[in-house]
């Protein structure tokens, strides 16, 4: 678009040019010297000052002038992008806006006239905002489907069965069980013996509190994160608490990246990624894909072209941007290939960020591995380019409380977070108790063993359900999904069959699933399937529901 | 700096021109002819395009054209603006990004070679990353001086004394008995009856809920802002809840500009509005000055100047901005004003936000008048540009809970919000806490009552103490500040001097207030000075400590 109007600028200034030389023998010839031969009678402006002593310069930058104010002028006159023509209400207001002069007249109005009058027109919202209303994907328009009419066995027997939403709700009733024991002395009096004491501790429930979290919470969590990720011992002067890791990973990508900048993302990645990241902080994710054939391994040598291919694009790379456990794959990320990974990040001096919120809900044979664990056996490393998300919504299952852990290496990273933190922080009765509920070691060393044991169960349970039906799934050993191939039941094996599929299963099997082209997976069939939603019980109903798709597509053969 | 780059390229193609001819002969003097006079042997580079057929726009164009690639080369090379050189770090790898080709050859690596060498330096932090870790003003040296050393009567007399911190502790007490008395069961067993209800209740706590607040809560709220806002009536549905009224002003002022855009506000104005606008959404806040002499009220014709000139400088402004009551000098915006205001912002066709978070914290004689108020008086007015910030931090001393509202009347401001809000969640325990709060209607009408009467009783035994020092007050009628004029006590009338004087009374009395430059007050030796967190007895202590300042100031003279 700008090519062009370049172009358009150059004949634009020539335009100018011939009017002004044709219509009054233009001050631009005052330097053309009368000429010996009647050969050239073509009408050229610049001939004069190309010809004459300094043409050089001056008949270069003339052109170059005018077509920079001419650049200039359009800049002005549509900067900020997607704007509305000047709006109608504006242009019947007393002074219009067009005539800003800078002596104002002493401004005379009548209210009546001036706020009573019909307008035809809003100011419209900000262009970004506007991107963020109409912002839309399958993965969210299901989810929005489903809560329309969600499926429940009594009350709604034919609404939508939920494999769409991350939430785990095998193991709520242990944490319904320590609420109702535990919750109400322990969010308000902790720490209160006497009556001053239980005075000072329930008003330290309502005053101001460090925005990036209280520092008892911070050494439970270090306590628990290192209860989950075995091995590995976390500073809390390293921490920094936000309203849940969504807001933790923006504002990490905040701190790291500026506008334009990109992460380099091996995809298929978490589909909210493109909202947490995009929306607010304009850095670019540039997926990286990881295929089948390669059991959606990350390859370094994809992300060394999407690095190259980037630069050359004009972007800078800030930071390379995984999952681990993946999601959506549900695969542990190798100890071989996260130091593969700080070696491609030391290489290049950018950042690696790991999200690690499923780091707690594993059930595979593999074993886990932090990239916190890898850091710690390297003894010379310079850990200042790692960085850890981390939350309590997957791990504990308690989403609705909105907390999320942003883990730093990096002090000036730290200190820019904890004050971005002032815009997410957790309420303090919640922060009390988690630090009650974390400080329970009993419980928490319960709730692992059995949560554990819970989403194997129904992991065998759903991929054997979907075996059923003639679907594979990916082996995966933590998260909440089946990555499940449905290639084969897509009717064009492309991305508009692959969203065929996706209404089919929503609109006719009413059951919602995440397609992989949400993901940023290059290959079409691939569905994330959340299976921590379901009950036992519901799985025969979802086996019936699944059929009806399936053997449809092997009659319609 | 463009000006002179313009210049600069157009010497520039001259002289790359001049070279090509010289060494080559040049392909484009083809279209040169034989010339019969020999007067003229200036070298031209562009002659013989200009004297050739279609040299009118060629002529023209290819200066243009060389320019603008030129433009492109500069614009590509520096992008980011703050950028720092590239690392060290990274001319020491293997595979220098500098020389990034197509074909990626095989990548060897040795993990002890790339991983354990010691790196120079780290990947910096986004330049707005740095920004925010380095941005500071006297405000908040202030909150971070005092928070070090704080005042306590019996163990630590010696400590600063807090003027700084819009906190209200006169009511806390208030709180704490609610909280002691009802918060255990409210929090989570809200609707709960038989066992199953119940252990639904308890699951809701736990499980993903509406990122912008449940609906219970949104409803609660509509009816406490009722009546607190007397005779007006709020829509829950035009409600998105926050964790703070800080991220509620900042979602709202991304939802209504772009970065580059502006906002007018009347200052002084409150000076966290500087980070939470600012820091991330990138708008500029244009203070327009309120004088002492006119009561410090808004002066439309000031705005009028204000808007002219922003737009003169090619800045789009989108809305005015205020607070009301206003914060720091305490003071009611009139209903007149508030009728210009919305007067004003229709004939521009931009927003008004209405910052109310005081409007229930209240004790002069005046009349609080939201903007929800008036225009529920305006009939054929159209609301969609009027927006209203609120939040439970100051007038329920609840600010630990970390709650805030936007309450907009414009759809499309309020879906795009709702969106936005999933970074900032207010966590589900702490909501159904509220909600119980809120519906408690004998506690919430005694609270107000007599919350606002030792407001009342407080103000005027904080103004007598500073009249006692010879310290004189703007007179105001809401939220938790006195408006002090000090500047009889100021060296020279200047910032420099109202900054000496705040050092003095924060390192010689002890004191931190908040310096009127930190509110964009353009008269020096006004101070924001906070009586919300002092106890009674704190007072006479209070004024031997300022007594130390005014009286050494007096015998300078």
């Amino acid at each position: 678009m700008r090519r062009s109007g370049a172009g358009g600028s150059g004949s634009g200034t020539a335009r100018r040019n011939r009017k002004s030389s044709s219509s009054s023998g233009s001050a631009r010839d005052r330097g053309a010297r009368p000429r010996a031969d009647g050969g050239m009678r073509v009408v050229v402006p610049l001939q004069g000052v190309v010809q004459g002593r300094g043409g050089l310069v001056i008949g270069s930058l003339i052109p170059c002038a005018l077509f920079y104010f001419f650049q200039l002028y359009i800049k002005r006159n549509r900067a900020p992008r997607p704007l509305p023509p000047p709006p109608p209400a504006a242009a019947a207001s007393e002074s219009p806006p067009g005539s800003a002069s800078t002596v104002v007249s002493p401004i005379h109005r009548s209210l009546s006239r001036g706020l009573l009058s019909p307008r035809a027109a809003l100011p419209a919202p900000s262009a970004r905002g506007a991107a963020v209303r109409d912002d839309d994907s399958l993965y969210y328009a299901g989810l929005r489907r489903c809560a329309e009419d969600p499926y429940h066995p009594a009350s709604n027997p034919a609404g939508i069965i939920q494999l769409g939403l991350a939430e785990n709700c095998l193991s709520l009733d242990l944490v319904v069980r320590w609420m109702e024991e535990h919750a109400a002395g322990a969010a308000l009096m902790a720490g209160g013996e006497d009556e001053e004491e239980r005075e000072l501790s329930v008003r330290g429930l309502a005053t101001y509190q460090p925005y990036d979290g209280i520092l008892a919470l911070k050494m439970a969590l270090a306590g628990f994160m290192r209860q989950i990720m075995k091995e590995v011992s976390f500073d809390p002067s390293q921490m920094v608490i936000t309203s849940g890791a969504t807001p933790a990973m923006e504002i990490l990508s905040f701190c790291l990246a500026d506008p334009g900048n990109a992460f380099l993302v091996p995809s298929p990645y978490y589909p909210g990624w493109d909202r947490d990241i995009k929306w607010r902080t304009g850095i670019e994710l540039i997926p990286v894909p990881c295929r089948s054939t390669d059991n959606f391994n990350i390859s370094i040598t994809a992300l060394e072209i999407a690095y190259n291919q980037a630069k050359k694009r004009g972007i800078r790379v800030r930071g390379v941007l995984i999952s681990n456990p993946n999601n959506p794959t549900g695969r542990f990320v190798p100890k071989q290939t996260l130091h593969d990974l700080l070696e491609f990040v030391t290489e290049k001096n950018i950042h690696l960020i790991s999200d690690e919120v499923f780091a707690g809900s594993t059930y595979g044979s593999g074993k886990f591995a932090s990239v916190a664990e890898v850091v710690d056996d390297l003894e010379d490393f310079d850990r200042g380019r790692v960085h850890i998300i981390y939350g309590l919504s997957k791990d504990l299952s308690l989403a609705g409380f909105r907390v999320g852990v942003i883990y730093s290496y990096n002090e000036s990273i730290v200190t820019a977070a904890a004050k971005i933190a002032r815009f997410s922080s957790v309420s303090t009765p919640t922060q009390r108790l988690l630090v009650a509920m974390l400080s329970d070691q009993k419980f928490i060393s319960d709730y692992l063993k059995i949560n554990s044991e819970r989403l194997r169960k129904m992991y065998r349970l759903f991929v054997d359900a979907l075996d059923q039906v003639g679907i594979e799934c990916f082996k995966s050993s933590g998260g909440f999904y089946c990555w499940a191939d449905m290639s084969k039941f897509i009717g064009s094996y492309s991305e508009k069959g692959e969203r065929k599929l996706w209404d089919r299963l929503l609109e006719e099997a009413k059951v919602n699933v995440t397609p992989g082209s949400s993901c940023h997976c290059i290959e079409p069939g691939w569905f994330r399937c959340c299976f921590t939603t379901l009950r036992e019980q519901d799985i025969p109903i979802l086996v019936e529901r699944l059929k009806k798709v399936t053997d449809s597509h092997k009659l319609n053969r």
